[in-house]
């Protein structure tokens, strides 16, 4: 067998686990409750596969690592789980050093705090260890969370920043390049709290091509990749549609304020559940406008 | 000729002259500027005929209904209008009463001020003067401008009251008669200031008949009957159509937050103008999403 026929082998054996592969991601809206019934670090803690799941969590996103670390250390430690521990990473090198890419080899999740999203994807945005997390999720069916900015990371198209306005404004909000475990959408998180629907309309009115999914404090999106999506915690979770939109956004100047007609709304409340048709009971049939989102959002990317 | 053809005739004739009649709505979503360009209430100056027009203030939604007349008496001189004048009315008794229904029957313009819609509606719904408005609007094409709880007094169902919640939530937001200037809308008013999306996508996820307007302050919605209608000052128009939804809030208990699929949102900023198809010019050209909203608030409604 010849090095081409060894590699085409294993390129189809690849393929054929992501096929294959569930994985989550459980996408946080921040604010998410560490000390009392913590149903959405539970719900992950479950995904992971229960207190002994090897637990990893990354503080790369806060300035504060440390402080980060232990509370979650506290809140996991709370539930039972026993094999968390802090990567802690203070530098790309961190993030392509071997000895951190082994203690993501065998995580069965890896959960990404709050901090700035900027600052995350600077820190291991195309190192190895974002690699090792992809591999993770996509062939061996590891459960990734993140809150907050940790949420926000998630998207290949990544909000980077921008102010929540009074009303959606041309050239108010700023993209980056995000961890890319979902395309074609972007994450905003405190959403209601925040008030950050114009944000979230901001930014679907400049990129009708990306859905804006705004999830809010203490209420996280489960994505069960080729399955489907439920909404855990106490708020809800809002889509903002602009594929149908029309608008001028092109031709009024930065800060104005575009007209946007016909945006699709969603609100999915915590307690709702999704799973694409074939796959499961009435209870979670996906209503018709809402089915072209979830196939996109539980599609089982391949590794790039 | 009998006194039965003699009717007939004069319906005839109103009717006729309802089919002709313009006559304009100017909707203001409170906190218009009253001291510097004063662009909303200058133009609802222009739209009763200018400085030499009649100008009536109703001040029945306000508990302090002689500093309100001092704020609008001042804005109105400012502005060079000299027969404007302060109908004050403090029950349903003055609404009936002769001498202050020959204030209006010629009035080119009527304002309503702000303060509680159900305070207004208490004192002149169904009175004479009430009437005398409609055939103000209807029959001789005069202006009636509301802002705040004058603004949401104008639509058949009145947003009555309802807190303002981070979530869209089942029973929160009450309705009542109002004055029905407009039908199969809800009106609210200080719409992205109060943040009052949730409450908006409350009463149309349990009254989907009735499409959603929210009005910024300082902003105002004109309403040319038979015509088009324009968005006029600093901010904003929101309307939510929840026609095309599907919702589970018959199923869920009060204070829930309902699932909300497929809700069309539409942003019309100041400066937006839409005029019927074959009135206007190409700058004016209603989009398709918006045609009914536009055929349904700028109906000329017979007087009942």
């Amino acid at each position: 067998m010849t090095a081409q026929d060894k590699n085409a082998i294993a390129q189809a054996e690849q393929a054929e686990r992501v096929a294959k592969s569930h994985g989550h991601l459980v996408i946080i809206g921040g604010g998410e409750d560490k000390q009392n019934d913590m149903a959405i670090l539970k719900r992950f803690v479950e995904l992971c596969g229960g207190p002994d799941a090897k637990i990893v969590v990354i503080t790369a996103a806060s300035s504060v690592a440390q402080n980060m670390w232990e509370t979650y250390d506290r809140a996991f430690a709370d539930l039972g789980v026993s094999r968390h521990s802090h990567l802690h990473l203070q530098s790309r090198h961190d993030a392509n050093d071997e000895r951190h890419i082994r203690d993501v080899v065998d995580a069965d999740g890896i959960f990404m705090t709050g901090g700035d999203q900027k600052r995350l994807l600077a820190i291991i945005g195309g190192t190895a260890l974002d690699a090792e997390m992809h591999a993770a999720l996509k062939l061996r069916g590891a459960c990734i969370g993140g809150t907050s900015a940790g949420a926000s990371a998630m998207s290949g198209h990544m909000l980077a920043q921008g102010r929540a306005e009074l009303h959606p404004e041309k050239g108010s909000v700023s993209l980056g390049a995000g961890l890319g475990f979902l395309h074609k959408v972007v994450i905003d998180q405190h959403f209601s709290e925040r008030q950050r629907l114009s944000r979230l309309l901001s930014i679907v009115a400049q990129n009708p091509y990306l859905q804006g999914i705004g999830i809010d404090e203490d209420t996280a999106l489960v994505v069960e990749r080729g399955v489907g999506i439920e909404v855990v915690g106490q708020g809800a979770v809002t889509v903002v549609d602009g594929r149908t939109m029309s608008t001028n956004v092109a031709e009024i100047a930065n800060h104005e304020t575009p007209e946007l007609i016909d945006v699709r709304l969603h609100l999915l409340p915590a307690g709702s559940q999704y799973a694409l048709p074939g796959t499961d009971d009435d209870a979670r049939r996906v209503p018709p406008p809402l089915l072209e989102f979830l196939e996109n959002i539980t599609k089982r990317n391949p590794i790039s």
